[in-house]
């Protein structure tokens, strides 16, 4: 897959399956943030696309997640 | 694929695949970070691990590189 400038953003796509995949292991942002060793707020703001997370906390966060780092990545159909 | 402690470091993983698709596109670092809009000596940092390179930029050297976040992202095998 080539990435080009119509995809969506990265940085979207990122907090869109933290958030799918945070729920899906029933996690509150308090609790996850918790299980990975940052402030609440942090998730919040990464969850709203404010934070430019960086790739040593993506690859935190897909452990706490129980997932690759690509699947935080993909775009995932919704519904 | 399951993320687990074992795997290497996603910095180590990002570094290798940026030096070779950089390299696969005949590109030194100077030209790569030209392209990008970085400074040169960020394009070194980053390919010695030094650097824990943000999402933003990640997907700045995905475009230039020709190829998706998860393909920057992936172990691929040498040789």
């Amino acid at each position: 897959m080539k990435a080009d400038r119509k995809t969506r953003l990265a940085r979207h796509v990122f907090a869109e399956n933290l958030r799918r995949r945070r729920k899906e292991l029933g996690l509150s942002q308090e609790t996850f943030a918790a299980l990975v060793g940052v402030h609440r707020t942090y998730v919040g703001a990464v969850e709203r696309c404010e934070k430019n997370i960086t790739l040593d906390n993506i690859e935190r966060f897909a452990i706490a997640l129980e997932c690759s780092i690509g699947e935080l990545l993909e775009e995932h159909d919704e519904g």
